[in-house]
């Protein structure tokens, strides 16, 4: 057999697997496993009945254009359609200023390989998304992580960090965000703290890429569509690379994403694409198009938050009536995620094979942070799992939780003699 | 505004715009113009009908997963039909080999991305396809073209070129190639010349990357299934990574492709796919499953070779009529190209804008040269137009080609008296 590890590239040789990819492997090989894991959405709020419509009328070979090539930049009444969405979120941008990607993570990755040399510095949120930090790992630049509370970034630690930087030398290109219920903390970063990131941005010039799939689905008992606001909407010099998604509110299984930046950024992006991935799928884009413009995506919204917002509810009763003062977390306002801290000395990667094994599982928050910390938090996924699973889950937590504190109980005197 | 060049990642900087591409934006802006630039399918020959009875079938909602994200390796029954395409296709694969790709495109970038240091060395056909071309300089490779005859590589030529690369200390990585029915040149290479290739490659310890998406598009009258038999049949030590797709086969809107390799080598492209676009549309693949499934893609293939067959007769004959020994060209016995050579001293780049005036476009051979050359050549598509569209291009082809000539000849005097 041939060895193939002289051939493989340097890149290949450090690219590593999604944790939550890994986690994703688990579920699909065990019988009664309760994930927390990955994010996805509720399969049961996709449009169903709208998206059959749909296609039944875009599959009559009336339009052959519907199966064919599409252009790169995608289907243009789509990225027209997505110029009012942008709108709505208080985001001046023309048609030329969007490009369709393959999912918001080709979004990720085109943005890595068009702004980023290897040894580059991102700078971003401590912690952050995993997606993000693989595809900029895996063109060789350099993630610097900056500590953030419950209103987002903390800006002296952040200037402090950019300085340091300078002072070495060392180029930072852009600083990468998730405002809106951040995946993995769920936070949802105050509007004075994205203005001042703004200004920091232009101050110390460096781009902003802004990720934003979560925006629409705020809960409306703790938040507004007012606080969505995205760093976008102020920036009158194209200083943000902004990137928003289909997948969390039509369903993923689109992979129809956007990109709307500086027409001269998304002419890069553009180029990039064509080598990547030529189009993405133009029956996708379509039957995204038809939802948009039918009415289907706004009869959505509503119903997303409010099914989400009670998940939310769920799990936040089941942890606080199984493991109060175990795990705390702030609030989730938003999003998919409700993001965990362990009392000490529990160790969220330690308590992971126990947990398996009491079936639910969850990604370890080590897997989010760039500088190596995080064992005392887990992610807790509460979009796709129904109410009573939620509870189930959170019942198998506590009790993986309890085994692995009896046995830490058992072991720590042996270890202190040590 | 920003100057965002100070931004743009050295790739970016040398990223190309594909030739092909831009002539299908030429298209998209025009009213009356006969393409044979892009090598689309033809729409008429999807498989609707069939397409949209699956549809309707996937999209009741009782199986989630259908939008849901999916495992970045693709969907396993899909993956598993796949492994009983490569056997008719004299390639024995498990489905541990098999990776889901989001159309070849993507199959070719992760190629280049997993195997190609800055540097390293791709030889390749004297012409290739530019999509390849593309996804392999944008890692910074280098592309070394090597001639071809009728029969396929010049193996003197290519053993020559190897060794000088070699005494240079420069490194191969790999050899890229498409045996069947050559983008552009429509050439099918010889059995004989295919062991060649692979016994060369043996020899040089470079692995051979096979593209293979009109394996199935052979011309009866001409060709037999017999003569399309890939080099990885014969590859019993897992040299050779494969490529195929369904994109012209059932239809490219799907933009379902795979790659078909060791699994070492597909665990790496698995994880690079991973951070690029999580996974392939799942809608698109299980589509595309059923379609394999219940043969609408074997009862295609024998109507799509007749079609392609009959349209390369329809320009053949065109061609024959309007502009014998003006073009000559090898006969295609597959696919969806006919390489055409202008007679000294034509230029295809010279006469694109005067083609384009007379309402007809095509790819200028340049493009697909590696080495700066090929400025006789022209790629006609004769794929996508319908019969009467193909004479009509013809015609205004030879139109073109008469204004170029006369041009020349009032022009070539006063050229001779500088």
């Amino acid at each position: 057999m041939i060895d193939y590890d002289p051939f493989f590239s340097n890149a290949a040789a450090t690219m590593r697997e999604s944790a939550i990819r890994q986690m994703g492997a688990v579920l699909a090989g065990a019988a009664d496993i309760v994930s927390f894991a990955p994010g996805y959405p509720a399969e049961d709020t996709f449009p169903w009945q709208a998206t059959a419509e749909i296609a039944r009328e875009l599959l009559t070979g009336t339009d052959g254009s519907v199966l064919q090539y599409g252009p790169t930049r995608g289907h243009r009444p789509l990225r027209e359609i997505i110029t009012g969405l942008m709108a709505e979120r208080g985001v001046r941008t023309a048609v030329e200023d969007v490009l369709m990607t393959t999912g918001s993570q080709q979004g990720l990755d085109l943005v890595a390989r068009v702004l980023l040399n290897p040894g580059d510095v991102v700078l971003l949120e401590l912690p952050s998304y995993t997606g993000a930090i693989t595809a900029f790992r895996n063109v060789g630049a350099e993630l610097v992580g900056v500590r953030q509370d419950e209103d987002g970034l903390d800006l002296v630690e952040l200037d402090r960090t950019a300085a340091a930087l300078a002072a070495e030398g060392r180029r930072v290109k852009f600083l990468y965000l998730v405002p809106n219920f951040q995946n993995p903390t769920g936070l949802l970063v105050s509007l004075a703290k994205r203005r001042a990131l703004l200004e920091w941005a232009r101050r110390r010039q460096v781009l902003i890429v802004e990720d934003d799939p979560y925006r629409d689905l705020y809960f409306p008992d703790v938040a507004a569509e007012a606080d969505t606001r995205p760093v976008a909407a102020d920036d009158d010099e194209r200083r943000v690379v902004y990137l928003s998604s289909f997948s969390k509110t039509l369903a993923p299984g689109f992979r129809v994403a956007w990109v709307a930046a500086a027409p001269a950024i998304i002419a890069k992006l553009e180029v990039a694409k064509q080598a990547e991935d030529l189009c993405t799928g133009p029956l996708d884009q379509r039957i995204v198009y038809e939802a948009c413009r039918r009415g289907v995506l706004a009869r959505q919204l509503p119903l997303l938050r409010a099914h989400y917002q009670h998940k939310r509810d769920v799990m936040v009763q089941a942890l606080t009536r199984s493991l109060a003062g175990v795990i705390t977390w702030p609030e989730p306002r938003g999003g998919f995620f409700l993001w965990g801290r362990l009392r000490a000395p529990l160790r969220s990667d330690v308590l992971q094979p126990i947990a398996q094994a009491h079936g639910v599982i969850y990604v370890p928050g080590h897997a989010f942070f760039v500088n190596g910390q995080g064992h005392e938090y887990l992610r807790l996924s509460f979009s796709a799992p129904a109410p009573d699973r939620i509870e189930l889950g959170v019942s198998r937590l506590a009790a993986a939780i309890r085994e692995a504190s009896d046995r830490a109980g058992a072991t720590s005197p042996a270890a202190s003699r040590v």
